[in-house]
């Protein structure tokens, strides 16, 4: 057993949910160190989850860090990107874990990003009605977001994340070293979901955000520690309060509501989730501001760092012939839209967000005002 | 709004289950009575899953008991049978959601047996990570077992439920009245489970049911009426202590190890689910008796009423070859299943039952015996 220095000074966050409560840990150099499934029932069996781009660079490295726990470890291997998000690839992994026996002690790990996180999630809560799973995120954006609170599922053609479960991990597994290989347009679309905590909830993380931008795209160790461990912790403290989104918790989705239209109207995988919800965050500030929620200067604030982390603040025309119309029927089908009203995250000035319906009109006028 | 008097004369069984609990109300005439539905929250709309064979008989007059309470009240209609509790059905559900523009408040109902409360059931765990749902259960099999304690999923070629969620209704409503026109082979499926109840739970129940046994087959509806009740209060009983599955729920699948594998061994739809555990529950009872937990008389005893109900009690041959072999590979895959050890459900003495391991020659033992 491999007792790395990196495990132990990694960072710990807590996620407060009762006897569903579970750590995330933060750090270099811990995926492959076996001391960090340590916490972890041991079990006759083990399927490690993760996609063609990452089984090379890292499933081997997982499985002789589990080999010690686990009486077989297995692996399935997924396509790539979030075109794959679908019920298809889902069902490779039911076809893994029946072919090779796995009974409801088998621990799932998720070795990959959002759409492996989602995907695994899923399967672990539905696979014989629920097995315990553990998410090893390898992109930023699944290290501050997607990997933390339970929100698992798959796309439909006619929405996104329109199937799934909320379905708490034993142990989220943040490994900043991980990070030095991701592309540089993956961390751009990370860095979006770690902006999006400032306006939602920290004026003053909003203000780090800026001073480190440059520090995060060059990928600086510290700035990428403390951003991840920021933006978790505010995670933690919002699924503490709401893990089912009968309320608060939808503030997370900030940039999501365009952003999934976005998403869903190009095709999955045409943007990344994070850019989608990068030019989302712009378009719901300047609705904010159109409801005389934000000041001009911040709805700038905001765009100017979207655009910095280099992400797209300029939406795509996804129809031709009625561009807003298209995009509110998209967002129609919203999860958080109700009776037919679309619910939009707005800031209420930097650091406070609310979440209501607004004008059709309103609504249009951002549209027409953000697209190309 | 019609106060039938059979809805206020209807007997009422609770599952306890902190915010989860709900009621089974059972009677005649409840199903099209609006009253049956007084307690549910309202909403924009509603969506009743039913089957091709039940459409045309019940749809309509539940859509019509539904039009006071929801916006709009949907239907879509799935393929009839047990081959069809598939991925390729459940998705029609969500197409159907989606098409409609359903939202997360959006009341599921399942109208129809086993195979459409079960499928209703996942929809309405997955469809936005959960709406509300309702059961209307029309089989006998569905009143007693299936549509009661939150239990749903699909069948994966491999295994019977293999995927799935512990996901509970709001309510159940049992009309006996929708009993009067299921075909005798159905009547029968749902007499297994009514059976099962008394060896793992209540020898005194075992007693009336071979009292009663004769009036059950011919539809007698007081005689329906104490089945069902009984039934659903001793699965009351044992889910409100196991809600998924840690131990003493698994009694209630008593059969069911047996009953899978011939379920899955000669393809889905072949034999009825409760004509695979009315066999089942022969050959569970006939390993309880070479493990020393059950006498003869008490195995022939079980035997006999399993005949009476008109069920199978000879075994199918799944693999001319190796037909022990082919029965004990399908049921190591039993959800039960820990480590490649099968555990059954046996009988030790009347009215009580432990679930463990078997010595895979005293299961090929049983398996010859119980084989045509």
């Amino acid at each position: 057993m491999d007792a790395s220095p990196s495990a132990s000074s990694a960072a710990r966050v807590q996620i407060a949910l009762g006897e569903r409560s579970y750590p995330i840990v933060i750090g270099a150099g811990l995926f492959d160190a076996p001391d960090s499934y340590a916490g972890l029932p041991r079990a006759a069996s083990a399927l490690i989850v993760t996609n063609t781009t990452l089984a090379p660079l890292y499933a081997g490295r997982l499985q002789q860090a589990l080999a010690g726990r686990y009486g077989a470890v297995h692996t399935v291997v997924l396509p790539d990107g979030e075109a794959y998000k679908t019920w298809e690839t889902l069902n490779l992994v039911f076809d893994a874990l029946l072919s090779h026996g796995c009974d409801r002690k088998t621990v799932l790990f998720a070795l990959g990003g959002g759409v492996v996180g989602d995907i695994t999630g899923f399967a672990a809560a539905s696979y014989m009605r629920g097995v315990p799973f553990v998410q090893v995120p390898t992109t930023l954006l699944a290290q501050v977001d997607s990997s933390v609170g339970g929100k698992t599922g798959i796309n439909h053609p006619l929405g996104k994340n329109m199937v799934g479960a909320f379905y708490q991990p034993q142990l989220v597994v943040c490994d900043l070293g991980v990070l030095k290989t991701l592309p540089p347009r993956e961390l751009g679309a990370g860095l979006a979901e770690v902006i999006k905590y400032g306006p939602i909830a920290d004026a003053a993380f909003l203000d780090w955000i800026e001073a480190h931008l440059d520090a995060l795209r060059a990928g600086d160790p510290a700035a990428l520690a403390h951003a991840v461990r920021r933006s978790c912790e505010i995670k933690a403290e919002v699924v503490g309060q709401d893990e089912r989104e009968g309320g608060l918790r939808a503030i997370l989705n900030f940039g999501h509501t365009f952003g999934h239209a976005i998403e869903a109207g190009l095709g999955y995988g045409a943007w990344l989730h994070g850019e989608g919800v990068g030019c989302g965050m712009v378009m719901a500030a300047r609705l904010s501001a159109r409801l005389g929620l934000l000041d001009e200067p911040a709805v700038a604030r905001i765009a100017r760092l979207v655009e910095r982390a280099g992400l797209p603040t300029v939406a795509p025309v996804l129809d031709a012939a009625d561009n807003a119309g298209r995009y509110l029927a998209l967002m129609r089908l919203d999860k958080k839209a109700e009776a037919g009203e679309i619910k939009f995250v707005l800031i209420d000035g930097i650091g406070k967000a609310v979440v209501r319906g607004a004008p059709d009109a309103l609504v249009r006028e951002v549209i027409d005002a953000s697209c190309a």
